[in-house]
């Protein structure tokens, strides 16, 4: 059978080499007699894992001292309830900047718990685009100001912090984490579950900057308060070991890789082939502004409505799996986070354009 | 290498069938072209591990039409807080019944977020105990009764649901679950994390009688509102698919293996021998009284505290592992889950006979 490309959204693919080394290490994890899966928690091994795949993340992105990088259960949206829970309360309000799908449910979630200001910024004209940062209305008394780095619905990513930007930034890096350098130092917190470009579902990064912990409310729950979390070295209660050991695996791969320069420049340029055959396409169509197109997830539409049951089931048997948009916007969306081979983006192109020139002829 | 064999309270041992079968799935599960870990969690075939989890749940412990199973993030302490967040408040307590380590823990956690009585019930005299339900000064009011079925560090068995209880019972099962027949409808809510006899850690097992959810607090964050995962069976945002999938493999080996009487009598067949090695020992000491000890940890002091190291450090070379007793209780502990095999649970019997011979003659 051909290989498989899977470009869904995440869960995503992971690194073929991380996966074979998985399966190699499954039954003996490293002449302990025991599974990885077996691991105990409170287990040199464990803590030799945690320790690496902390030190990879600070390595990888250059995470300044001051700041703690921590392993938390239940993806991101527990830090859409983690986040108000920690922070705010009674004369504590946060700023909510709304670019889509993911930050607007990061922004209903706070508002069930404490008090908000939603900053609407998704523009939908005759293309997308993000409102430019002094249109913005910000509470200059908010605890913090939260974002989203890529909105993989809209496929839009945020266009980077304004210079003079004077609030402690919260952002949501579930799917661009590891996709590009970040400048740490320019956010309060930073935080990405682990489906995308680090590993498997279960599991949240979070980078926070250590002074914050003085804010935390009194009583978080148990496994949403970032104190503990510092405080025990993440392991607050039985930690999810095998996610945190893929995360390692995964960390380990992208070093080798090269780094993140390395995985942002085949970013651009795999992402920047894929626009050019959709926008010289008449069949395609992206309704993203240029200067916010994200190039981790871009979802487009068939001008041929009832072509795309087609191109879905035609592109599947080409192997090219997971192409499905999202059910809130239907249509196309390719997802090249890091672990797609060149291979596979290489078919993609080719078969969009037969796709096309099929279509011209029918 | 001689096999080894893993006595840890948890992440605890697998069964070796489970473990092959996970490898041998692990880069393409069932002609997906996925591995298993790539899996999304909106694929039919992730519906159908949920669903044919649940289902073998539902066959194996016979649970009622009445009772919703979902699968819930970070383990048994998300339900130290979950139980509170949704169900107590102004006006509504409860009460905690505290065995020992666990059931004290959970009491802590709802007592810093809401308001519960604390009923102290392990008795520490020449022996432990619990005492007797007549002596538990419960309240009428309370919204439910929590319980531990079985105490992992102190090795301590709930004896049973007192027959004239009137309270609602919400009972912590993680060490015990899928190890003895369990009367389902005597509970409100039973819950379980994965990481003992249900695979591995990062996941949740809770069966609640759907009638509860009535009760639920407005607003509780979103990954603790019980209401949120009945109505989205359980995929409330990206679950962890890798835990539910081993959940699935577990489930279906216990199946196989006979069911729960098959399983139950086999922890009672094995615990027997082990106590009995112990109570005719000079050497060895379990505190437990006999109606009280657990079948599953099994903790006991060496009278001579000097040998404790000698007796891990053999029991090592013998390939005997994971026998260190927990940090707070010190001494040895043997944990008889599901997964041990036979061959483990002879090795240990002899090792302990033999390391109290050797020790008699220095």
């Amino acid at each position: 059978m051909q290989e498989v490309f899977y470009f869904g959204a995440g869960p995503a693919a992971l690194p073929r080499p991380v996966l074979e080394k998985i399966r190699h290490e499954l039954l003996d994890y490293r002449d302990t007699g025991l599974s990885i899966l077996e691991l105990p928690h409170r287990s040199d091994a464990f803590f030799e894992i945690r320790d690496q795949a902390t030190q990879l993340l600070r390595e990888l992105l250059q995470i300044p001292e001051e700041f703690a990088v921590l392993f938390m259960h239940g993806g991101a949206t527990s830090q859409f309830s983690a986040l108000p829970l920690n922070f705010l309360g009674p004369g504590r309000s946060a700023d909510y900047l709304c670019t889509g799908f993911w930050s607007s449910r990061a922004c209903a979630e706070a508002a069930r718990l404490a008090e908000v200001r939603k900053i609407q910024a998704l523009c939908e004209g005759e293309s997308l685009s993000i409102a430019p940062a002094q249109e913005w209305d910000l509470d200059p008394q908010a605890t913090y100001l939260h974002c989203c780095d890529n909105e993989t619905i809209q496929g839009i990513a945020f266009p980077g912090v304004p210079e003079d930007l004077k609030s402690a930034l919260v952002c949501d890096m579930t799917s661009s984490l590891l996709m590009h350098p970040v400048e740490v130092d320019k956010y309060a917190l930073i935080y990405a579950s682990t489906q995308k470009n680090l590993g498997i579902a279960g599991l949240c990064v979070v980078i926070l900057r250590k002074d914050l912990l003085e804010r935390v409310n009194e009583p978080v729950p148990r496994l949403y308060d970032y104190r503990r979390y510092v405080r025990q070295d993440s392991v607050v209660n039985t930690p999810p070991v095998f996610a945190i050991y893929v995360l390692r695996e995964v960390l380990d791969w992208v070093r080798k890789e090269g780094g993140l320069p390395v995985l942002h420049q085949r970013s651009l340029t795999r992402s920047a082939q894929l626009y050019r055959v959709l926008d010289e396409s008449a069949l395609y169509e992206n309704r993203v502004a240029p200067e916010f197109r994200s190039s981790i997830n871009i979802p487009f539409a068939i001008r041929d409505t009832g072509a795309l049951e087609d191109f879905l089931e035609q592109a599947g048997q080409h192997q090219l799996r997971g192409l499905r948009g999202h059910r809130s916007a239907g249509g196309v969306r390719v997802s090249l986070y890091n672990a797609m081979p060149d291979a596979g983006i290489a078919r993609l192109l080719e078969f969009l354009s037969d796709f096309e020139a099929r279509q011209r002829r029918t």
